[in-house]
């Protein structure tokens, strides 16, 4: 089995190199690891964020672990070479079309939220976000018009296999949890969310036993803020997806202990081609100082065990030692603690078995 | 000078009569009403939800008051026929392009939002929306592609004139508040975008009193839940202003006070043509029962007294009246309060003198 590892800019390579003393400690019989460059970093050294060997590597693959990307240095490049365009290349060069974010309060840690203790206790949800379409990947420009105005404009669009594909995820993860899915769109303006929400309605018949129901991206939006503990499953679009995701990230408040997959449609020996990811950034300010928090990248290692490797009982393993640490308060300094990444990876590792 | 009241469906008639009745203390000169079926009711009655009087109505006044609109027995009808139709129509015909939500909590109701009291208590912030373009408005339609699947797809676009006028009455905003102003896009991702920040830019050279920044619509919908008070004015598109603004209100707690106007080219002998509405929606499950809260509504004819009829003293008697009664607890029941409809109104007029 072969991980690519795609450690990228800013804390990523510290937060990665902690994940990977993780995997190392499972010692795992024929894990290959394959290092490459990505983001700013691959600017610097190749002229491109996200090189061609990258692709291979990544391709080549069962999985990948990914730290972060965000170079200031590069904030003044064209779009086409800035980081972040490596994200969005590895996501359709892959066929990465599912985003999981889960967003969940660890025990203890509710004071972190900016929504009250109780509100934010309560959340226990998992976006499911499509990432191959939507005005993301659909034709795009700008014109002059006839009368010598400028206009911009991008194409928003998703077609039937497009929206299926994606619900049979939502709904095959809603069977797992508590078998409650809520599809967010935009069906009273959009044409696009009309035929997302019917073709989410389609799929349902072939899932009696999960509760479907819908809702519109900006009362998704309120109900996010007051009573984010009602959802269990939502699934949405690429643009609403990218919203709504960072915003339950930001109510359950720890970001530096959210995790995130991104499956393809390709099948490994035993799961599915994944790129797993923390959801925050690469935190330029912090960078080689040794305080990032690498509890999210040691949390989407989990999820790649899960989904990619098919070892459900070593991803728990993880998430146990993980739990464990900040039951015991070894908290990072997001968390208003004083642990160092360093720290933080010895304090997992020491709860592994 | 001519006020076309819209009250609407739900809730709409009761909380509009309570804002009327303060008007009529307000004993102004030379005011006329016209009153005008909209929503659910218009199409019960004439077939249409916002039928061709209606429209002549809003058009012939200086400002619309706006109740609500919205009917369960309306939502197997096509989508054209359904209320919320009625709001997109009056925008896009009375050319209603700039939506100005104002977000701040009132003194003494910190605890009534689901953030922490002392992040919801720090918010005050103008949320700048723009009505009239966005994907809200291009072509858009389902067609069958070559292979018979089905695809939704919406046309996204800005034009720079679009751009332009909307930036100049957020830069105008912030001239009269904190001076500070935050464009919200998604740059990295859409042309529109790119449009939209050039053209912010440009027209910024114009306000140079006025602090511009920069923010994509993800990272704006987690700074409004970590730390909303950091905003003084925020200006986007109709899309992210959709979703912006219910999470913004969300975040402030009491929806049943927060007022909008949206404005549009045309002036008026004092002021801006402009309709005038709550935030909150016609609520059919209280609906005739005297329990909705009118402030939101008057407070909505303060906005209407200030921008289309160039009454700012008048304007603020009315807000104050309205904080007065709620630091004297005449709370309604969306605020845990056990004040109705009329003894609210009852109590903001009682403090008007
Ligand atoms: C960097 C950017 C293109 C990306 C997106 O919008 O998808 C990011 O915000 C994310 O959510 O992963
Ligand atoms: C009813 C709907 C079309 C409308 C919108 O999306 O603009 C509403 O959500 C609003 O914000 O006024």
């Amino acid at each position: 089995m072969r991980i690519a590892v795609l450690a990228g800019d800013g804390i990523g390579p510290e937060v990665t190199a902690e994940a990977l003393r993780v995997l190392d400690a499972l010692a795992l019989p024929q894990v290959e690891l394959v290092h490459a460059d990505v983001g700013g970093v691959a600017y610097h050294r190749h002229g491109h964020p996200l090189p061609a060997a990258t692709l291979a590597a990544a391709r080549d693959s069962d999985a990948v672990l990914f730290g972060a990307v965000g170079d200031p240095t590069c904030d003044a490049l064209e779009r086409h070479l800035r980081p972040e365009q490596a994200i969005l290349g590895l996501r359709s060069e892959l066929g990465l079309f599912a985003n999981l974010r889960p967003a969940k309060v660890f025990a203890g840690l509710e004071h972190t939220s900016a929504l009250k203790p109780e509100i934010a206790g309560a959340i226990d949800l998992l976006i499911v976000r499509e990432l191959n379409g939507d005005v993301y990947f659909g034709e795009k420009g700008t014109r002059k018009l006839a009368d010598g105005r400028r206009q911009g404009w991008d194409m928003m669009s998703y077609a039937e296999d497009e929206v299926e594909r994606i619900a049979h995820v939502a709904f095959r993860a809603a069977q797992g949890r508590q078998g409650r899915l809520c599809s967010v769109d935009k069906a009273n303006v959009l044409e696009t969310s009309q035929l997302w929400r019917d073709v989410v309605i389609e799929v349902a018949a072939q899932y009696p036993d999960v509760a479907l129901s819908h809702m519109y991206v900006d009362n998704a939006a309120m109900q996010l803020v007051r009573q984010p503990g009602q959802f269990d499953v939502i699934v949405t679009g690429n643009l609403f997806g990218d919203i709504l995701s960072d915003q339950a990230s930001m109510c359950v408040g720890s970001i530096g202990l959210l995790a995130s997959a991104s499956l393809g449609a390709r099948t490994t020996a035993h799961g599915t081609f994944g790129l797993y990811e923390p959801i925050h950034g690469s935190a330029p300010d912090i960078a080689g100082k040794g305080l990032a928090n690498p509890m999210a990248t040691i949390l989407s290692l989990a999820m790649l065990l899960r989904h990619s490797l098919g070892l459900e009982d070593h991803a728990r393993r993880v998430e146990r030692a993980v739990a464990a640490a900040l039951a015991d308060c070894i908290l990072g300094g997001d968390l208003g603690g004083t642990h160092g990444t360093r720290a933080i990876g010895d304090a997992v590792l020491e709860r592994l078995s």
